[in-house]
């Protein structure tokens, strides 16, 4: 495993880099990302290219035997270009063009930020396509941050009718599959279909949800012709990504690692505040499908952020337990965001390693400790679960257009089952539903919302050959297009299962689930039993007493409901696993120092971590 | 009473239509209510009808004896129309015109959308005016529902002015009624006050009060348009509404009873959440003013909805004791909304009494049992009460804009009388203030906040005959304009209640009322006492202990303060009755069998119906 | 001092002047505001001024014996002014004129308004300037207030660029002054310097703070015009103010007294709901810099209010007690708004002296008692305080624009130390940081946020010359362009203090300061010591224990945090005194009769005032 830093040289006198340079060396660290919104400093005014400090900075670093993360600037363009070409930046749905001053501003759809996000990489790539220090390139940063991944331009509104087309032919397909004779609203045509924008009251979600499907392509869209125009340049091994905010939807992260090989996460965990959530984005990453592997933190949180309400401290030892936290999900590189803290801008109170004046913070040493103490540790074994939690956006998104309770997201019902499994010392891969998911003993598929033929198909192909399916409520509700089956609920699996879906209740009482007396949460769903199994029941003194919560039929098991703590205890009753308090984390592995048994243990509450061979 | 749903065959194949109405009659139910959004099912494109789906359905219902109440679409008016005629929407206070994709997007005023609704209705007419199955005609949907009567349309600014110029006459009038030297808003003529739309700080809650008049008179006219329409063309026995949602206070509900003649609420007990608040919805759909009598609940919640933050579940048994509290308070007509959910739009999570697989729900089964149970449980006896509750828009509206503590509301003042006379059994009469008042023993009137020298003739009218009179906080305050009163009061009433206001307090500390210890509440008035008896006093430990909270002289009592609580033990000494818990609601009817004694026990907490006859 | 009260008499009937007058005099009044937002009443119509009513109003007064303060009306233009050059109003972030409707919704740079401003203040003075009954003249009402003195119209950003080029004069030295290479936001010429509207996350927080410092530059510009239009017209016994709600920071409410004078505050309690901070306000009004000194609370509530979210009564007593705070706290005036409530309008609710009806409140026989009261007790004598507080908008805006905590304000830090000195009965001279402080024993600087080389010379002087500086948690941080320095911090200071800044934390877990146990509070500096003595440490079970929080090195000290809880515990001891609960202020003098000691106590929990002479 590899450690870096993201370092922004051109906010420092040019004198201070060798120091930087020393420093990063000396802590042990090995890779740099640069040049990430260097834009304006390369080119102040159009083709008027100043590139001479960035040649001299990545000298100075490659003397110090640093391998270069060299960056594609397109999440901050400078003023000039947005006041030549004010068709780059994005449209709100107020209608509005957004301002220039922050990022992320521009739209990935129009042609005029394509076009010059093409010119600026190959002007890019012209000059430091061969440089012998750079290891590997980011392309963009944080795409679909800021809820940036829509816009209401009209190259959008254009673009998405063309989507709409090619994707249902018609428009009575489309009126049909998005049942738009409720509420009047058949289309005469595509070009009727206008892109949402607030209104008297709610929206078809069908509209919301194609909506998002549609931003999230032309992201990928975007992402893709820099990969391509970098691909055609550079040598095989150097390592292409794009580096999201793991708790972002806006984009299919899991597809944008396709595009690129390697998947690549920005971990910040005073962001959601639990660790679990923390592991959780990191698996997503780690176990991005396609490409080549290897996944990387790209920027790893250092000490107290700035943009959070509060913004709390970090503990002696924090750094140390999340980086321990990294590497033990299996990534081969972590980033430290940032060196050195800014004096102006923006993020002025994010800390970095270095204090603002230069001089180290605590943390540097503990960084360096850190990567000793791993490096002595020996190999960390990769993990190699026979667990899989499935995974997908468009699951997602179709919780987020509609999720019958405010604030309900698709990762609290992944949390339900992904939690479980942690606390049961669980390694989980993260796939894809219609993947071959024969490979694992167990399949949790706690948010499987959206239908399709071929899940169905995988799943039962999954069962048959002796997998465990586990899935939770609203399973199997809605086609792609948000629109609910009109087939018995489970759609497909309700022969198979032995039981249907009765009632789908968004649940506020405190219900429980018997014989555990384990919560109920919020999603449940109500069973109707034919022949399965009813492995738990409801209470709580409503008039669900004793309907049935779990059913099992096999090796298919439905549970109704989504709180972690039942999710819990039926898996540890299932697997004979005793579960551990949510702030310990405890990765068992095989394939350790002479093939014996491998187990390491961090306790986020207490900061200690634990490695013991057997 | 007849039993009806509300039914949508456009969504569904017309191979299932014969099953579904032969289920409807199976369970019991008389009623159907279609077409209600269908515009664009049926005009397609401008010209293009297409009724033979419509004409069929009707046919499939009507061979199963179903009576069908037929709807005017104009909720939902279809795309190509307002891409035809964008000037039918309305325009936001941010001067936008509303987006096209929700509903009630349109502007009443806007003459297109006048000619448009017309034209439609004119349609609609010509071709089932005749029709032998349809019993009733239901209007346009839920008027004024998501905020949606008031407008900023060019059209709705004209109206506006010319509204002013016939009720002023003169600015001069203006400036006088709405105190407009106050920050130097006075206007040289009527084409000078706009609209009211966001600013620095607030309005002239004069403004904001003449907004809220007009834009209800604007929708009424819209109504009313429709209504003259239809009574043209069907026969005096066919029925005529338009169905409001209860908790909305955008338009005069009761006033629009008087045009149609008969008054529908739609009901949804998970909207506030509280028997009281449904039941005094009820009430005031019942004792709508005008028409020849006859109120229905055009949609009652069958279980779970959807647009709520959290939709939590439905207890079996809950649909069964709302449809009996719909018949306990004097209803003739109730229809469940929907038979089936929606597969896809914005409401596929709101549960109708089928499943979206087209298997019935229990609650389907509930129902079928509770209309056997009321056909069998023998006449209900209609409420005759001898108490009234004075209600007007007047004085919500007043209200609304100058509450004088952010969210109080007209209805929670309201609340605070109602709820008192019907944890005392007492059935409520809810009247206009300026009716005849003579018939009641009791006359409540907790939030008579406007002042007209009709109102006071007639309390004292009422007070003179032997009627007594119970008034809130804040009582006779200010005048139609919503200026403040520069005589003593309560306006008009002070020589005859032998007190006055001193002080008009928004009451933040718990105090109480003594000799009860009950809850003062939040409008909190602090009596001056010249000559009246002092019933009860404030006590908590401030500098209003001891001072007159409850005055009475004869027949009028003030009571100062707002608190269910102490409108209960205050109303409950005067009465002589025992309340019951607020979960109870009793109705004491005579009229039973025999002219014997009949009572009616609801209890919303453990969902018992009980009926007694002595 | 002097007592008077608001009055409106446009509002009223001439015939009432004469019964109001003399009712004011009666109390005990001796001074009248009139005309603040009469514009449209003397000026229905341009150039058509009918002054004759307030000509009358005026002999009414003076008839009385009552001193006339005269107001400018630049809060509230008439309509027909805004509809004749609507480029008056301001522009909202949103791009989009103020709508006419409330009040301060005009633009302070805008060259229309500055020139309707500069001839409406003309016309008074040549009517008003030498009437004999004026003691005072205010000029507009309430600067800043409703956050109105930013606005982004096009004659703001066209101001805004010329005056970021006098201050930088070159565009690379904005540039490096506002580190724009952060994210690529380098700025090619001043123009591409937009005013900052909303954008897709934040902005860069030296544009914000720029935007404020223009802002109230803006605004002091346009008072300045009517103070000097007036000046040059009156004597120089007249006073000349303006009337600021102490709350507000848009304005640099101490600098604005420097043109004209005098200082003037509004004064609600109501509005922050704690007497400290009323206090706090009063002071920073009464050490307001420059002029010839006499400090006025323009508007003192006299009852309930109507602009905060609940506006609970005032019990008895509470108007003495509030009128005793002013006087000891050593203002020259005071006047009550209002004498009588506007029936109509934003603020009917908003009580004053009289009831609607024009009877007496018990205010007023309160306020009568309290004046005589006042007279009877003898000269209060003025504060002369040993300790300096010092304060600047500067620090102010810097905090504003990024808290690093949300909701943090300047105040809340400003108050740790305020609070602390009064609860130990120490008066409190509120200075400028670059002022001459060497006359004082104490300094304190809880919030000295920004740091410059005059301010850091000033305290080093002071230090040097014997006075003793306490400094808070993030001292000397940033420069007066927002950018946080490259030299350890506090800048400047760490060598005198023998320590320095290890890391600014935003603290959420409730840290304790040891050997006190008493809270840290929200912003919490950790020191590293080189030689410094450390006074106090953290406490609380986290990996900050027993790190230094408060060091001192012989006159100069750091308090790491902000809890007004250590403050008090901390200056408690250096100071030996024992503190006061925080709802009672103490106020020490010397002066009183026959040179003994003089001790007033107010409790503002029992309203108890005591005068005690020793």
């Amino acid at each position: 495993m590899r450690f870096g830093v993201c370092y922004y040289p051109e906010q420092w006198p040019q004198e201070r880099w060798p120091t930087d340079a020393a420093m990063m060396a000396e802590a042990g660290l090995e890779l740099v990302r640069v040049a990430e919104f260097a834009w304006s400093s390369y080119e102040p005014g159009r083709g008027r290219f100043e590139f001479g400090w960035l040649d001299q900075a990545l000298d100075v670093l490659a003397a110090h035997d640093l391998g270069i993360v060299m960056c594609t600037p397109t999440a901050t363009p400078p003023v000039w270009l947005v006041r030549e070409r004010p068709e780059v930046l994005s449209v709100g749905p107020d209608g509005r063009r957004r301002a220039y001053g922050s990022r992320r501003h521009t739209c990935v759809t129009a042609p005029a930020y394509r076009e010059e996000a093409a010119r600026v990489v190959d002007v890019l790539l012209d000059r430091y396509a061969d440089h012998p220090a750079i290891v590997g390139w980011q392309v963009d940063n944080e795409p679909g941050n800021h809820d940036s991944a829509r816009c209401w331009c009209d190259a959008c509104q254009a673009a998405f009718g063309t989507w709409l087309e090619d994707r249902f032919d018609t428009v009575d397909a489309l009126n049909e599959a998005w049942g738009t004779a409720f509420w009047s609203m058949t289309y005469p045509d595509f070009a009727a279909v206008r892109l949402p924008v607030p209104t008297v009251t709610s929206h078809n979600p069908s509209l919301l949800l194609a909506h998002r499907q549609f931003a999230s392509r032309q992201t990928l869209d975007f992402l893709r012709n820099q990969f391509q125009q970098i691909e055609s340049r550079v040598t095989a091994d150097v390592m292409l990504t794009t580096n999201f905010y793991g708790e972002d939807t806006a984009v299919d992260q899991r597809a944008a690692s396709r595009l690129g090989g390697h998947a690549a996460v920005d971990s910040y965990p005073h962001g959601p505040r639990d660790p679990m959530i923390t592991a959780y984005h990191l698996d997503l990453t780690h176990w991005a499908p396609g490409g080549d592997g290897g996944a990387w933190v790209m920027e790893q949180q250092p000490g107290p952020i700035n943009w959070t309400p509060d913004n709390p401290p970090v503990p002696d030892g924090q750094v140390r337990v999340w980086t321990w936290q990294v590497a033990l999900h299996g990534f081969d590189a972590l980033l430290y965001f940032r060196w050195r803290p800014a004096r102006g801008g923006q993020e002025m109170y994010h800390s970095g390693l270095l204090r603002h004046d230069g001089t180290p913070r605590a943390a540097l040493a503990e960084v360096g400790d850190t990567i000793r103490e791993l490096r002595g540790s020996g190999r960390v074994p990769p993990p190699a679960p026979s667990v899989a939690l499935l995974q997908s956006y468009d699951d997602a998104w179709a919780i987020e257009v509609n999720p019958h309770r405010r604030g309900l997201t698709h990762r609290d019902l992944q949390l339900g089952a992904y939690v479980a499994a942690r606390r049961l010392g669980l390694d989980v891969a993260i796939v894809d539903p219609e993947d071959d998911l024969t490979p694992y003993d167990w399949i949790l598929a706690p948010a499987l919302h959206v239908a399709t033929e071929k899940r169905v198909a995988a799943l039962v192909n999954a069962i048959n050959r002796g997998s465990r399916l586990v899935i939770g409520p609203r399973s199997l509700v809605v086609d792609r297009h948000g629109k609910i089956s009109d087939r018995p609920l489970p759609h497909g699996l309700t022969d198979l299962l032995g039981a249907r879906v009765d009632e789908m209740l968004s649940q506020t009482e405190p219900l429980t689930v018997e014989p555990w007396g384990t919560p109920a949460g919020v999603w449940t769903d109500v069973l109707e039993v034919a022949g399965g199994e009813v492995v738990a029941t409801y209470a709580g003194g409503t008039s669900l007493d004793g309907r049935p919560a779990i059913v099992r039929s096999g090796n298919l098991v439905y549970v109704g409901c989504s709180d972690a703590g039942t999710w819990t205890r039926f898996l540890a009753g299932v697997t004979d696993r005793v579960p551990r308090p949510d702030h310990q984390e405890v990765f068992e592995r095989t394939g350790g120092v002479g093939a014996r048994s491998w187990r390491a243990t961090i306790d986020h509450r207490t900061l200690d971590v634990a490695i013991t061979l057997r």
